[in-house]
């Protein structure tokens, strides 16, 4: 298949430019000085609806668009905030949304998808039920991360973290089925090309490790045990593989313990609401699986904000 | 007394770009559409140390040096975030710092000023500590807001809004003792005369009302039973009196519960991290205090992210 490029993503920009925030890059000062590199957050966090996934599901919803082919409605599975992005970009272009989320989300996450008139099926095998719905309806599948327009989409955040800071040596990226980091990698292999690229996935629900290590696309029996709950994907996809073999340098996995904590300090830290998803990076650098570029520029993308306060006192 | 002007403020801004953060100004589609304005956040729970206050100390301690007068050290009281922002300059510019808080502070505060260096001395009574610390010691006094250098250096933070985003209908601001709205009111006035700009302060620790009807600074006797613990300044100044009667274009109070729900509110719909001072603005909007222009653009001032999240869950 075509590998996205960044030309791709310079027309998703110019697609989805004014709907989506264009977020910003903070400086991290404490965790700068902790760590020894100078630590820069793109707080998609403060994304409409609540994660970076708007990007994805706009430049989809819009490239249709442009070719004659919006549907009436799309289905998709989402552990919560592609349903809510999709949910978001429908509401905006008239088109029903429906989605397959787990039979036990987590409840801020029902709470946005419902905002914006987002259908869910609750289910325990997202798969099954994502092809059932497709079938029932008739609607076309709006990805969560296998899909190019999304990853091009997703990849607009790459593309703007080149843009608005200093060149980095290392970006970090949160990886559950891995749209996000197929986009930005291929941004930022072609924007700034010596920096190192690099995923970070959960130990316990590590789909794109697995997929790398057989070289082919790995189904997971239970993803879903991990306290980062935004990376419970089921698989890595025949898209995003391929990406992140050509694109990205490295994924690496972290533990639970690692995360919890690394959510408390970046919460504190940054002063950013993110969701546990998002401390996974932060998690990677100081279990030391990942090395940070002393002195140089380091940059965590922070996935999302959607995370239940009363899990992080 | 002469008030600061917007020059004193485009100094201030010269003097401290480069250690400060321009802090983003941040859309909030969720408020925008609850409240019908346009909700716009300038997002100083980002700056460093964690709040606004940066700002006045670094410019103060650097007008000191310009002049030749960069002291040994220099005293203060605070309820935390003066106290944190001094001990921040003061490591960067090598100025020892003593200063008086409450013998029961917030505990994340108490680490932050720790972490910069910052000596505390605990006190039921800030004003009389203040004055034994300045005579013991011979230090001159870094006032939390009462000073020309202080005000004239938060006013960057209203410098700032009025350039990076759309000309604003109302500019919110909280008001503890009264040095922010001091110096974002002479900013907005000049760069936006038509905004109205409107401070707002707990009902319990209300000295910018009580002085604004008396006419005169006035002495509360027990400014700390609110939960915007940033805001519990024992009296409005001298200073910042006559600035918020000259720039101003009123001072509201708000209750305990709109503050404590608002808060939630603010942080779950913004994803940032603030502190229940913060949320004062939103408060009054929510309970109709303030009107918020309709179809306009509102800016609400956030004052800072230092707060314990166990008290948010």
């Amino acid at each position: 298949m075509d590998l996205v490029t960044i030309d791709d993503i310079s027309d998703a920009a110019t697609r989805i430019e004014g709907l989506v925030l264009r977020t910003p890059l903070v400086d991290n000062q404490r965790l700068s000085q902790e760590l020894g590199t100078r630590v820069l957050l793109k707080a998609e966090n403060l994304q409409h609806a609540g994660s970076f996934k708007v990007r994805g599901a706009l430049n989809t919803l819009l490239a249709w668009q442009e070719r004659g082919e919006l549907p009436e409605g799309v289905v998709s599975f989402s552990a919560g905030n592609h349903a809510a992005a999709i949910s978001y970009a429908g509401q905006r272009l008239g088109v029903r949304v429906i989605v397959a989320m787990p039979s036990k989300p987590v409840p801020s996450k029902v709470a946005n998808v419902e905002r914006f008139g987002g259908e869910i099926v609750p289910t325990d095998d997202l798969a099954t039920t994502l092809g059932e719905l497709a079938e029932r309806h008739g609607f076309p599948i709006l990805h969560p991360f296998d899909q190019s327009e999304v990853i091009a989409g997703q990849g607009t955040a790459g593309l703007e973290l080149c843009a608005d800071g200093p060149s980095p040596d290392l970006v970090l990226v949160p990886v559950g089925g891995g749209g996000l980091l197929s986009g930005v990698a291929a941004a930022v292999r072609k924007l700034a090309p010596s920096a190192r690229v690099v995923g970070v996935e959960p130990a316990t629900s590590n789909a794109m490790s697995q997929a790398l290590a057989a070289g082919a696309v790995v189904r997971l029996d239970n993803p879903s045990a991990t306290v980062a709950d935004g990376l419970t994907a089921p698989f890595a996809g025949e898209h995003t593989l391929p990406h992140v073999q050509a694109y990205a340098d490295e994924v690496v996995e972290v533990g639970e313990d690692a995360i919890q904590s690394a959510w408390r300090e970046l919460v504190e830290s940054s002063k950013l609401l993110v969701e546990p998803a998002s401390a996974v990076c932060l998690a990677a650098l100081r279990t030391g699986v990942v090395q940070a570029p002393q002195g140089g520029v380091t940059v965590m993308v922070i996935s999302g904000g959607n995370a239940d306060l009363s899990r992080l006192a």
